[in-house]
């Protein structure tokens, strides 16, 4: 499995992602599910992956190849008019790398190897926009009600996301919201791993922001995992205990 | 879905089970998943159940209905020498009442109707043990590197499980910990919903503990849902925000 967040607050986007890729739990790579793409000064995209690698890998490469073309001076990840465009490129791509896999002789059968995308970016004239790509080709797009998008094992990782989230939060709160979310599902998920990669988005910049990668020896991963142990303890202790009530049988 | 768990400490033994079942969203009911069963002084037993209800009801029932018959005084599930041959009965009994439920004509098909239990308590002569029984009748013990089983929608109330469970804790204690491990599942997830059936074995008392039902009015299950929230925010606040090094590019 995989697990990938991007998430839209007012100061711009910041996206997270594991590096595990398994064949089996005794065939495991660590392979970056990150890819980001930028015109300074004009774009920056940024899509997650999850989802059989071979299927990915594919559809980021057909999103690329195209920039050696003698008739074309930008790949077409990097000449759609908006970020509804690259969202629809993506799927449509995607969904062509899936229908070219499918076993030859099983025609009504499900495809085998799937995959899904997180898109996030922005281009001049328009604002930042998160979209979720899914393997049919059709996608949707985060806005307040959604301000998130998770892809591979979220499950983990979801509630600190839903109780914490805000849309006020500076990128480096997001930053150790996402680490906490990620902590979680690592400590009980083994097909989720380190390193993780970080990149950031702010508004308006049109280019990259700060990348990191977070692995098992970084200072601060290890002090947010340690940390919130703790803190959540402290927070555990702080509330109630249940009490018996007397209308009920006690033991 | 639903979402259960068992859970041993050296106090004893906490159970706690959602009520809602569902054959899709538009058609959805409260049904407990919690059975208890007891000779006071002498046994003490509690099974949690997942799965299709038709095929759990129908093992709860096989395990009870004997009852009748006038050449047994006890039920089954009542009459075994330890907790490991009830376990087994659990599981004999569930596989049976699978295999019973496959369609005709398809003999090589995975059955559809499946279910698993939590079985946990104590039998004079005997610890308090904690058993997971799955459909193919074969079971899991609980013991100090495993204290807890989850069954149904368990990923999300898993993390806080892992970073607070101690063996030392109270059962008040644990009680606290359930309602914050099913108030994350049931806040992220529509098949899992209250009311909450609780309940508690004391190591040593063979009968059953105190029970509690948490529905959506329940004063103590808003006081830790709303607590909680504001906790985790405060344990949140006080974790350092992630810090831009100079070593990376910044945005």
């Amino acid at each position: 499995m995989t697990y990938c967040v991007g998430l839209l607050v007012d100061r711009g986007l910041v996206f997270m992602s594991d590096t595990r890729t398994n064949a089996g739990v005794d065939n495991i790579s660590v392979v970056s599910k990150m890819h980001t793409f930028e015109v300074p000064g004009e774009r920056f995209l940024c899509l997650l992956s999850a989802g059989n690698l071979a299927t990915t890998q594919s559809t980021i490469s057909l999103l690329k190849q195209r920039e050696v073309e003698p008739d074309k001076r930008k790949p077409p990840i990097l000449s759609q008019p908006s970020m509804f465009a690259t969202a629809k490129l993506v799927g449509d791509t995607l969904k062509e790398v899936i229908a070219r896999s499918k076993p030859t002789g099983s025609e009504s059968s499900e495809p085998r190897f799937t995959g899904s995308f997180i898109l996030g970016g922005q281009i001049k004239g328009g604002r930042p926009r998160l979209f979720m790509v899914y393997p049919e080709g059709n996608f949707i797009e985060a806005g307040a009600d959604n301000p998130f998008f998770q892809i591979g094992e979220h499950k983990y990782g979801r509630p600190i996301i839903i109780r914490t989230y805000d849309p006020k939060m500076e990128l480096a709160d997001v930053a150790k919201l996402l680490v906490v979310s990620f902590d979680s599902t690592i400590r009980s998920n083994l097909s989720v791993g380190l390193p993780i990669d970080m990149q950031f988005y702010e508004a308006g910049h049109l280019t990259a922001g700060y990348r990191h990668r977070f692995d098992h020896r970084d200072a601060y991963y290890r002090q947010v995992s340690e940390g919130w142990s703790e803190a959540l303890k402290t927070a555990f202790d702080r509330l109630p205990p249940f009490e018996f009530t007397s209308t009920e049988r006690a033991g």
